[in-house]
Order: C-alpha cells, then sequence, then structure tokens
C-alpha cells in the first residue's frame, strides 16, 4: 500500500512497507531487506566438491560453503553462477544445470537463490584474489563422502552447501544412497 | 574496531561496523542484520510431518516450512522450539532432540539457527489464531514421503524444511535411504 526507504545505503537496503495481508488484516510496518538474486554452485571434479571457506564476519566465524554470490544487474543467473566459479574457484564448467531455486529468507527478503551443478570442469585460470573486499576466500577440495561426513557431524557448515547436497542425491544419485548412509564406509 | 545503528525500529536493527579482518584488511561499512537467535521444529507425528503454509510478503508468495521463529530473550532454545510448535501446531512434544545447528545467513546476519526433531506428540489445544500480527498460518500433515516428493518436484519449500529432512535423514534414518530415493514407490 505504501513504501519507503529506512535505509538506503551502497551495501544495504531496507524499505518499511504498509501492506494488506490476502486476509485483509493491515500491517503498518513490514521491513523488506533488498536484496539481488543469489546463485550457488555445486561443481564436482574428479569426485571432489570445489568448496570456499571464509571467515564471515556477522557470525565471527569461518564457515565452508559451497562458491556464489549476487546476480548483477542484466546478468542471467547462470551467467553470474558461471562469474561465480571462475572468480572464486578458478573454474570453468563444461555442464551447468538447474538444482534447486529457494527463497533463502523469505521472510525478510525478496530474493530468490538458484543452485545449479556444475561438471566437466576446467581449470582456467591460476585462482587470484577477489576483488570484492569483504571476501577472502580459501579454495578446498573434498571427496563427496569426506564432504556428507563432515556435514553430519562439522561445524561451520552454510546451508546453501547442505541444500546442495541434498538435492544432488534428490535429483541426480537416487540409486546410490549407500553413500550418503554410510560415507565413511564407501572411502574404504 | 567501530559500530553504529543505520537502523534501529523495533522489527528491525542494522549496525554498521568497522572491521579488521583476520588477514589484517580493514573494512569500513560492513552492515551487520542484528537479529534473535532461531528455532525451527521437525514434528513427525504417525508418520505425517506438521508444517505450516503461510504467505510471505517478502516474496510475495506462499510458501510450505516447518513450525518456528525467534528465540526471546532469557529463553532457551529448546523452550523456544517448544514455546512455537505449540503456538503454530497445538501439539506438545514428548521428545525434543537437537538435529542440527548452522547460521541461516552468515553473510549479513549474526543469529543461529536450532532445528530440533520432535516426536511422541499430544495435541494440546486446538490451534488458534497466532498473537503475532504478521503471522496467518495454516497447518498442513504431510506423510514423510509426500513430502520428499514435493522437495523433490515442488514450489515454495522454505529452505529450514529440506534442512530438516537432510539431517533427519543423516542423522536418524540412516538405514532408510529407498524411502529418500523413491519417496512414492514406498507410499504403495
Amino acid at each position: 500500500l505504501e513504501s519507503q526507504y529506512s535505509l538506503n545505503e551502497k551495501w544495504i537496503k531496507v524499505r518499511k512497507e504498509k501492506v494488506k495481508l490476502p486476509s485483509g488484516k493491515i500491517l503498518n510496518d513490514f521491513y523488506v531487506v533488498e536484496g539481488n538474486d543469489l546463485v550457488a554452485v555445486l561443481a564436482i571434479d574428479k569426485g571432489c566438491v570445489l568448496l570456499v571457506r571464509q571467515y564471515r564476519h556477522a557470525v565471527k566465524d569461518v564457515t565452508l560453503d559451497i562458491p556464489g554470490g549476487g546476480v548483477n544487474p542484466k546478468e542471467t543467473p547462470i551467467n553470474a553462477a558461471r562469474r561465480e566459479l571462475l572468480e572464486e574457484t578458478g573454474f570453468t564448467a563444461g555442464s551447468m544445470e538447474k538444482l534447486a531455486i529457494y527463497y533463502p529468507d523469505s521472510g525478510r527478503t525478496e530474493s530468490t537463490k538458484h543452485i545449479y551443478l556444475a561438471s566437466q570442469l576446467t581449470r582456467y585460470q591460476p585462482l587470484c584474489a577477489s576483488e570484492d573486499d569483504a571476501e577472502e576466500v580459501e579454495l578446498v577440495r573434498l571427496p563427496i563422502n569426506k564432504l556428507i561426513n563432515k556435514i553430519k557431524t562439522g561445524h561451520g557448515i552454510e546451508p546453501t552447501l547442505c541444500l546442495a547436497m541434498l538435492f544432488l542425491f534428490l535429483k541426480k544419485y537416487n540409486s546410490d544412497w549407500e553413500l550418503f548412509a554410510n560415507p565413511l564406509k564407501s572411502n574404504q
């Protein structure tokens, strides 16, 4: 019904809205944190997943995630995924398939997140420092079975990485659930 | 190094911080969206998962999730989980186990999210309207196998629900992967 910016900075924009819900109820102060759409890439190279380990200041901790970032204006999600994969890992992908699409924070943010599965990887360039000031990223390669074990027991595993692995198995590896159930056994 | 509020309202608080990263690099304008810790509850009653369907204004869509919400000041996460389960479904749980803990949005928010597995459910009260103005919640019961199929193919499935199901199978149902792989077959 009404909308105005409560905060409008380069890195964050917050809108305050007056909203009429489907039931007819009126909310006077609903805040929406604006955000571009997001992408993330589950890239598998010779049985290993390419991961990024980085310090996240908001939680003052180091976390493990798949590569990803924001979709730029006029960029398609799949092109953003290719760009982020290259920037963060130095790899290009011969095949990119949509794996999942969801709202990462539907209670507060309008963004949609797209997860792609990247395969047929080629090392395109040595990994160089990201241009994004806030990102200091370390590349980590983990075999799928070790990664699953880490998800089961580890700390600081990002939800996007977990979701990517769930959808990988739901959509691609239906016949190989034993790996998920007993990751260490299959490593022997 | 420095911290000040850029936005300080009842429903949303945003801090602007000057930050020194582990590498020594200084960021002058890192924004943190403040938030309480969050809880969500995977509640299973007679083979069915208790779900909430609600309109989410930020994405202007209806989504399916497990019950959950914020941890109040001085409340423990497990008590918040019990309270949210009761408020949103009318059920109490004889057993509550920690299923997962993660940072839902480590790039921007300091919150931690706790997912609990609730079982031995008892209907405590008829579901009544939530006191939270922004929530208009419809309770949905789905058998586990139908839910997995919905996650595979559905729209508007919240990531918290997907993560809860992943950790349920990783931690509890290791021997029953066939259900995940072929949800509809096991429904016959």
